[in-house]
């Protein structure tokens, strides 16, 4: 008996050894640099996984919306970052919130900042949000002008303490090679000081840095210049971190079991009970096809290595296509079960609403 | 006061009477052409909207799995098929399932037919499922050999009664002009005609058909010699279906209210909270650009019309990012509320766990 006799239908499952190196090595090389770790719980959401970052000294998290804030302040965490714009039409529960535990805010425009001085209870530290060229949002890392106009708001008001500058360069994940991602990351890091730099010139001192995604963080040996980091993936990795060279196979820590129910020789597919609500719609190119996830067969207690040449193609609200090479097929039978590493593992985690280790232990998430 | 002032978070809210519309239209249309009308549940997922159906005569319903039915049963519904290849892994839980509803199957191999011979305690009503275009999974209806051997295989079964063909069209997703999703419809309904053809020719007799995607259900006046169809998405429709010409703007039952977090007046966007865990990743193509969602304001108890040039450009896990021509962007500001038309809403409801009338009352779902 293995765990893969037990499984019926899509399973999350987790290797919770695989999971607690990969919180060991990242923290321990933050600490090596002097670097605080404020690891990205968006990722696992998940109170039981949380503890496992206990043993490694972390007593700080990010999270990103007040709900997950609420789950994990339930769980004992009491020293948050809420990583998103703050949401002006929950300052209420931000309010509650932070009337028992420390919680540290983003901010992003002189409105916001405004809003917050009016309705808060009581004084939070804030850090801006800079665009340090994910392009997503924030303000753009070199332009003065409006983050000294933000920062003199904040430094006005008497409900937000500036801690720093924040940034999530979420263009490491475009992707490509480990030096294309290194080179992103530090170009991150120096346009972020740049920012820094910007703010001290004009008389603003201790501007502590916050950044940190999980491609840059793995790969970049140097962390550089910076006070704290919020990687949130590297917790489990995925196929895309994988095929870039993030992480090795003995890292991925996550893959979805799911149930074989069509085999199509001549297309050299397998219909798979698998689909979007299970791994999430997304994808990344690979030789311009989309990759929605890698396949592999269990082996043992485990998933086995990714099948050369094969990868989940296409996904509809419930069915997974998997392309697999004829000579894998062919050991393929309905009513078998494949692994399947998911494309990018914090949807998966999300749209499973839960997960298992490989011993069988149901992990529930938020 | 209107239900807008009370929304502090990403909110899927439901237009019931929309909803009641769309479900009576398609209820007429089916019963006029003498066809059975067994909608998809999986689309709303909810006990409260499946009522909604029942003053249109609807008793026989459709879902994707096991837990769906599961729970359908649990909310009075006595007759389903479970619209999705058979999963062997969950034979005991259909046993059970089957010993007090009426359950029907889909079967697309001879060895799935010879597991269910051995291991279902019932006999139950099986449909062959078939490709007609579509590509997903099903025998290719063209293909007569593996069409026949399968019939044969649930001819000899004594548990297994074999009630007809069933497909799902899902290339009338792909979408282009009413025109071309009429002709993939009525494409489909031909060939369908033809695998039944080739099964009469060697003696099976009594085979229905059974077909139904919502563009094709929708925009079909004559639905042709079908015996049932299935649609789903038509209850709520969707930015897809309106931006194809499937629906018009006051048919479209459901959108996502997300607070506004920023605006970039330059870049011409505004940054929602309302990412991927919201809307799911799914998008369609205009104009070569991927649209997540339609954009619209909040007008009085609802929504109002898309803003003309605005979408939602990009997703991340729980940001949105739209992009919204200056006139409009200018009256929107941090902390207003933006109604979201999802690309593809089936998805939208499964993310989101929930929806909500525009009432105010919580419409739960599986």
């Amino acid at each position: 008996m293995t765990i893969f006799d037990s499984i019926q239908k899509p399973t999350l499952l987790i290797a919770e050894q695989r999971v607690r190196a990969n919180i060991q090595r990242m923290a321990v090389k933050a600490a090596s640099q002097n670097i605080r770790f404020r690891p990205h719980f968006k990722t696992h959401q998940s109170a039981e996984i949380g503890e496992w970052f206990r043993p490694a000294g972390v007593t700080a998290i990010t999270v990103t919306s007040l709900d997950m804030a609420e789950y994990f302040a339930a769980h004992g965490w009491r020293d948050m970052t809420i990583a998103f714009p703050v949401n002006l039409r929950q300052i209420e529960g931000l309010n509650r919130l932070a009337d028992h535990i420390h919680l540290e805010l983003l901010v992003e425009s002189p409105e916001s900042a405004a809003q917050l001085e009016q309705k808060l209870s009581l004084a939070l530290d804030v850090w801006i949000k800079i665009d340090s060229g994910g392009g997503r949002t924030g303000i753009p890392w070199d332009q003065s002008r409006p983050l000294l106009e933000l920062a003199r708001a904040i430094q006005a008001s008497r409900k937000l303490n500036l801690k720093g500058l924040l940034t999530h360069a979420g263009h490491t994940y475009t992707g490509g090679s480990p030096e294309s991602i290194r080179a992103v990351y530090s170009e991150s890091v120096t346009r972020m000081n740049h920012a820094r730099q910007t703010l001290s010139e004009s008389g603003f001192t201790g501007i502590q840095l916050s950044v940190g995604d999980t491609p840059g963080c793995t790969l970049s040996r140097d962390l550089g210049a910076v006070d704290e980091i919020r990687p949130g993936n590297f917790v489990f990795y995925d196929a895309e971190q994988l095929t870039w060279g993030v992480c090795a196979e003995e890292d991925v820590a996550a893959a979805l079991a799911c149930p074989v129910v069509a085999v199509h020789p001549q297309r050299e597919e397998a219909v798979l009970y698998g689909g979007a609500i299970h791994l999430s719609k997304d994808f990344f190119l690979e030789d311009g096809r989309a990759v929605h996830g890698r396949v592999c067969l269990p082996e043992g207690d485990i998933w086995g290595s990714p099948l050369p040449g094969a990868y989940v193609a296409r996904l509809s609200q419930e069915h997974g296509v998997a392309h697999i090479p004829a000579h894998h097929l062919q050991r393929i039978r309905v009513g078998d079960l494949l692994c399947i590493i998911p494309a990018h593992v914090c949807l998966t985690v999300q749209v499973m609403r839960g997960c298992m280790t490989l011993e069988g232990r149901p992990l529930p998430v938020i």
